[in-house]
């Protein structure tokens, strides 16, 4: 992905966050950062719904089941709104699958998400993923300098 | 996007979630969604990184900052240890712009992104969609049933 096609997909305009003592213009549009990762697992959560309504129909209601995946299917779930938005109006029956997913969704953001352990997990992989892209740069170049000393 | 791609995303093999009083298949592969939503953050977070450290070198060290533009518009940013890891070892120079990107992304996780907000803005965002999206779809069947009284 080209930085031009990034900046397109974070916006335009800029706003700042802090980062050390200086302020640095970020590009997030109208959007804090904060904002763009909420959207990010706003859509996650959709995704997670739409996964636990498929697994309960699974065992309870073989046709609501099969519409609901065919319905996938046919439809990208990288905005989750928009996938609830069309599926409300697909059927009646489609309808009830939406709202499902709406109160699925609201509840897991809202309660079953672990959000302390989100920030955990970030930030114990923020410290391991730097360790790591460090010692193996390390090693690889220490590889060589023994290579060339053969 | 197909469903069995979003699969693929994110991994086939079975993990649990608690929803209600059922477990739930989710199917996120080895990951839980907690797992899966930091990892997505952490990719979030080399962008910031990038981002600051862009911002920063254009005031300073105008060199350095083509090198980094230039580096990022022929590297995905997708993956962000893949993206540090192939800056390490583009030259001397890059070796520094990538340590500099890791310090910055560690320290942006760890002290500056704003954790409490995102959980705010991930619920607010949760309840205010579904109302929009009930709302939208009412508003609308209650103008093709206006439509029809005519």
């Amino acid at each position: 992905m080209s930085w031009d096609s990034v900046f397109q997909a974070l916006g335009t305009a800029s706003s700042e966050t802090k980062l050390g003592s200086a302020p640095v213009a970020l590009g997030f549009g109208e959007a804090s950062p904060e904002t763009k990762a909420a959207k990010n697992l706003h859509n996650f959560f959709t995704y997670v719904a739409v996964r636990v309504v498929i697994a309960q129909l699974a065992d309870t209601t073989p046709e609501a089941h099969k519409d609901l995946m065919e319905f996938v299917d046919r439809h990208s779930l990288n905005d989750g709104d928009k996938f609830c938005a069309a599926l409300m109006r697909e059927s009646p029956n489609h309808k009830t699958l939406a709202m499902r997913i709406l109160e699925v969704r609201s509840a897991y953001c809202n309660r079953d998400f672990e959000w302390d352990n989100l920030e955990r997990l970030a930030k114990k992989m923020a410290d391991e993923a730097n360790t790591k892209i460090m010692r193996d740069y390390l090693l690889e170049t220490s590889q060589v300098n023994n290579d060339n000393e053969k």
